[in-house]
């Protein structure tokens, strides 16, 4: 018997007919004496026609009241499939955020979880019935409903099941796991058994969208178990755990991770002097542009070249920003480019093993590929090359990694 | 100034334009410094939705999730309707049931209030803000949302404007006001200014349904003055509100109502001994069928008649569960009807003036109709008569009382 959160996102709640799903998948665990929570999102399309509501109505709308409409969407999903368990003869209750109580700060929109409350929901367990906690809402201190952005249904569920010191968090999606790239890219990639936190954190903020960054950083922070899973066929899915040091077989690498918009932009021969950086990338930041790599280099001549990345969406202001600048540090020139992208191997292993970072630029030296940027950190290591060379990239590393599936592991 | 409770059903927020709609006219009332409360419900086919989807998942819902599900539809209703208001620079904060809050009883759909704490409301109204609040629903005591069933969005701006001791409520329909009769049927039924609680009752049972008869009910135990206005025209409406002893005007009979779905009944030749009516009636209602009128009549052989009505969906189960009794009992013989209608004349002024129900006779002899039962009450004269004849008698009474409207009075 075991504690378990499973969390549904809006395309596996979509419709009646996937709801019953859900709550024949949700009888098996109970039938073999599992104590589950469910977290679920609103059914797929009803956040944008609640938003398309509003936007008839209001140009800025006041986030408080938003928050009221948009968390009306997972309301009507967890009575729905608290009647769906109940036909199965499965017991089951409802709870809103308010009635959890998910208690969360009163920023409207991006509230962050301050406490949840499990007594209710504990005492439901053991009472033998399935609690269906709406994700996404809470309630301020107020008793304000609050949300938690775009995808806080799986902040919920890792909150929920460290709240109430679950066995696993299952978050349930339309992929069967997490892979070592992306299928759409690599034929051969391979669903990994287990990753850990810091690996899959590298994965998706480098756009492996599977699960939201923050649902990650809450379940490493908590050792939650987290498994992802698919919700229309059956399988193990995924495991996200702690870094398992007795594991003596655990990959090199994970893991490879790309992202296809970026774009660079150069300031080449700025005077080297103490702040230089700040000075380039304060005025970007505060126009509220993200900035991914940046990678500084020291010039023979005392002056310094300074290169960043940022979406290709904000080129154009990153642009702008940086030749007003440019003028007033007295730098040689700005050059852009808006067609790059992004590659990095990803994996706990790199820690303790040399010879990585080599083998990779090899690899791509291998297939002709000249790498523009390189950054590291401590699991990953990052090339900006040109984007037409991304899926060759991408394939490359992936089978001088061993990351290509066999027949014998696919079975 | 005034403090003023409003209800806008659900045609009236049915679109976003119509939300709209409301926002000005509610704008008008906060500009000449009156303080507005609006109760409003779910839009218009937003109900009939949410139990398609539950009826996809659940042939005998659970009432509380039924609650859950159906309270979304006023809670999406609030939050547009605040950000519309904010959208005219008019300061609004939105209700929940559970917010106000509105306590009531444990019975999931047809819940009753039991209490409402009025103070978060009257301090934003202090404030200057609009409150607008969730009609339909409520919490109890254990933190289950309820509904208050059927029509339950006016019961909750009578209990708000009882609780708030609101100046006035205005309930906003389709219509612009209650008439003497039913303009389809009698082209020159008239608005009227004024009309009592007892008399709206009488009116609102027998078939004019502008006002669901518990909201009615509630205004007049707390002497709620009770407006109801078009949502769509500017008017003065009709104001329902206690009977005025000095207003010697008043007339005699406030409209007539009328219904047209009823069946009639007759078991003759029962044996009158105590408990007879009993005895054929019980088992009636046991079976859930509704009576309206009943009618006794002791025969000279010391047997008895009885007559019942019931809507004409229900008569053929009426008729089979009184012909087991009449069998029982030794009855001669049981006969039923399936074509008639009840016409009733409703006034407070009947209470004080003789004559009234030979009027009425005699107006309808005059134009040839036949009496099958009557019935009276100290407001109300009912007289059951062929469905056929139901529009002649209903305009033959509406000239022979004085409600025709005149070109003065409509003006």
């Amino acid at each position: 018997m075991a504690l378990i959160v499973q969390k549904y996102g809006g395309t596996s709640v979509g419709t009646p007919e996937r709801i019953k799903v859900v709550a024949e998948r949700i009888k098996r665990y109970v039938d073999k004496g599992d104590q589950v929570v469910v977290v679920v999102s609103a059914m797929s399309g009803e956040t944008n026609r609640l938003l398309t509501l509003s936007q008839a109505l209001s140009s800025q709308p006041d986030p408080r009241e938003i928050d009221v409409l948009l968390s009306t969407g997972e309301q009507v999903t967890i009575a729905l499939l608290a009647l769906a368990l109940q036909d199965l003869k499965v017991d089951a209750r409802s709870y809103l955020g308010s009635q959890v109580k998910i208690l969360t700060d009163d920023a409207h929109g991006k509230a962050r979880i301050k406490a949840i409350d499990g007594q209710a929901i504990l005492s439901d367990l053991n009472g033998g019935k399935v609690a269906v906690v709406a994700g996404f809402q809470g309630v301020d201190h107020a008793g304000n409903i609050t949300t938690l952005g775009r995808g806080g249904s799986d902040t919920t569920a890792v909150a929920l099941a460290a709240a109430l010191s679950a066995d696993e968090c299952q978050i349930y999606t339309d992929v069967d796991g997490v892979y070592t790239t992306d299928p759409r890219v690599v034929d051969c990639a391979r669903r990994l058994e287990r990753i850990t936190f810091e690996e899959m954190l590298e994965m998706a903020s480098l756009g492996s969208k599977v699960l939201q960054i923050r649902a990650v950083e809450f379940a490493g922070k908590y050792q939650v178990p987290l498994r992802v899973l698919s919700s229309f066929e059956e399988g193990p899915g995924t495991l996200i755990s702690i870094d398992d040091d007795t594991d003596m077989e655990a990959p090199l690498v994970a893991g490879i991770a790309f992202n296809r918009d970026e774009a660079r932009v150069v300031i080449r021969g700025v005077p080297d002097t103490p702040g230089v950086a700040y000075k380039v990338l304060g005025p970007v930041s505060e126009a509220n542009i993200e900035v991914d790599v940046i990678v500084q280099n020291v010039a023979a001549d005392g002056s310094t070249d300074l290169t960043y990345t940022v979406h290709r969406n904000e080129l154009e202001r990153a642009q702008e920003i940086t030749e007003r600048i440019a003028q007033e540090l007295g730098a040689r020139e700005v050059a852009v480019d808006g067609s790059i992208c992004k590659v990095s191997l990803v994996g706990v292993g790199m820690r303790s093993h040399a010879g990585i970072a080599s083998q990779m630029f090899k690899a791509l030296a291998d297939v002709g590929i000249n790498i523009d940027l390189i950054t590291t950190s401590e699991i990953k290591i990052s090339v900006v090359i040109e984007e037409k060379y991304m899926e060759l990239a991408v394939r490359a590393l992936h089978t001088a990694f061993g990351l290509d599936q066999t027949d014998q592991q696919a079975s």
